[in-house]
């Protein structure tokens, strides 16, 4: 259905989201180690995505195992190597860590069957994933009125996700109601993801999208264009304090400043219930030449200093919702998130 | 010296910003029709720039009328064209204005010494500009202090104007007094005046410059790793609302949420007393594939729908102070502006 991530054949299907939209082409990973450079070099990319492919990529690791006693070995190194991928996202540990309980409850089970356990679980994280995005979809929707135009940052759709979005999830339920909508897409550079990506999916499916680059999105709310904000995350402390792609923060502080709700749509697996706030959250510093460079060509000084931090951190003042698949968390999110630990 | 603008052999000749850093290609105009394309297409940018060439358009439009008579007509229409150029930047009216009124102060001349007059107010505006941005430096620079580190958004530099810059001008100053500054340059996009152009005229004289996409800098202000942010101004209302490059409004927004001064360098011609505050000014919206397209090339769907404000207004309550050739005016701007009024 959607393109991000399949399992086909013994193999990890996926889009080339770095060539998107001009050029729909799908790359074929057949060992864990083209999953990990696929994460690394963001041909996947969205923390939920990011998830299920390391799923996957455990799945694709082991299968090249014959002896039952290296499996404790590989098992591990596999693991590590995906683990190192990216730092910021929680969905990555997340899904490892849950790999990792399964091949620990699992171990009495013949190589095989071991095997076919794994890939299971992978399996059944994909097909939950999907599930979730559609419960926060079917609870976010309530809080996008007709005729209300909703800004969003970065791409939190069907691509970031095993399919259907966070996100674009709610903003995807609230036009299947019948809902008219009008989304304004921050381009979000450096990668352009907004531009590239929510562009592509939102208008395959004909929902109204307008794109503007990332430093009109004040301008337009200031202009009352805006009535609200919906983004995705890579981390939420406990407190709410949430990690997002670098602008979010921005976006939000002018959402305030503008007396607009700024909402957040993630899975109950990106809060990280170890952190009490947001300051401790990695953040991933990336090549320079994605700031340097667009599309391959640099437009400034082929040697000029860059900073390139791929994330920002939103603190929970600036947040009106967090909608996870359990429903809506109001601050103070320290009690309100306490549902999704129960989950998690 | 400095290659924005220069008269050589009875030619306005143009470096093309929209070329730069890669390659220094000069354009030369040999009439009015010419300048104000250059002026349209961007070959020539930032507000006090724009009057400057504005003002040499004129004296290139009446180089060629050959008989007296027909000279009140054919300077209308010149100015005409001029003022239809790009309708933001009010250095643009103010400097027809002046050429009107020297025109028409100097009716009495014969057609060859009113030709040179014109010239000569035109060089006039040229020379005035580039000593009234090292005023604006001269007043400025004791607003950085050694150690500190300045964000920039566009380019107000000697590329903006005739000569030394704005904004670039108060961080010129500084850093010919001997201060240790960093400069943090957005990269300001659609045109990308802060990755092509400021960082090339600050690499040009060794002051440090790091370049960021323009929805990082709320992430280096949160870190606090911005002491003060300076940008230039396209026109500014009677009250100290401020257009200039859009983004401009976002950065002052996060500026004031993280207790960092905000600081706009204009010259009074910049000032409409005209106006009471900014929302009447006028906003360009320009061509769409300024968003769709980077260098030429698209980047997302070649139809998709796009807006494209190429300013925004910045209300003066989040301007800690303006600083023109006259002094540094603190709020209430109304009154503290008032002697630019004097001069105007």
């Amino acid at each position: 259905m959607w393109p991000a991530i399949q399992w086909e054949n013994n193999k990890v299907i996926l889009i080339d989201q770095r060539k998107l939209p001009a050029q729909e082409i799908y790359v074929e990973c057949t060992d864990y180690h083209h999953v990990a450079e696929a994460i690394e070099h963001m041909i996947i990319r969205g923390a939920p995505a990011i998830g299920v492919a390391a799923a996957y990529g455990v799945a694709l690791g082991i299968r090249n195992i014959d002896e039952k006693a290296d499996m404790d070995e590989a098992f591990d190194k596999i693991i590590s190597r995906l683990a190192e991928t990216r730092p910021t996202a929680r969905n990555l540990f997340w899904a490892l860590e849950r790999m990792k309980k399964t091949y620990e409850n699992s171990r009495g089970l013949d190589l095989l069957r071991l095997k076919q356990r794994i890939l299971e679980e992978a399996q059944l994280i994909e097909y939950e994933d999907i599930q979730t995005n559609k419960k926060i979809g079917a609870w976010g929707k309530a809080l996008i009125k007709d005729g209300q135009s909703i800004l969003t940052h970065c791409n939190a759709g069907a691509l970031a996700t095993a399919g259907y979005g966070t996100a674009l999830g709610v903003i995807r339920a609230a036009f299947e109601e019948g809902k008219k909508i009008q989304v304004y897409a921050d381009e979000t550079r450096p990668f352009l993801q907004g531009a590239r990506l929510t562009c592509w999916e939102l208008a395959k499916e004909n929902i109204p999208v307008i794109l503007i680059t990332d430093n009109m999105a004040g301008y337009f709310m200031q202009k009352k264009m805006i009535s609200l904000v919906i983004t995705g995350a890579d981390r939420i402390a406990r407190n709410g304090d949430t990690a997002n792609k670098i602008g979010t923060y921005s976006v939000a502080v002018l959402a305030k400043e503008n007396s607009i709700p700024f909402y957040v749509a993630a899975p109950c697996n990106t809060i990280d219930f170890n952190l009490a706030h947001g300051d401790k959250i990695p953040i991933e510093e990336r090549d320079p030449r994605e700031v340097r460079e667009i599309g391959g060509k640099c437009f400034t000084l082929p040697d000029i200093e860059v900073r390139n931090p791929a994330f920002d951190v939103t603190p929970a003042r600036y947040i009106s919702a967090i909608l996870t698949e359990n429903g809506i968390a109001r601050p103070p999110f320290e009690e309100s998130l306490a549902n999704c630990k129960r989950e998690d």
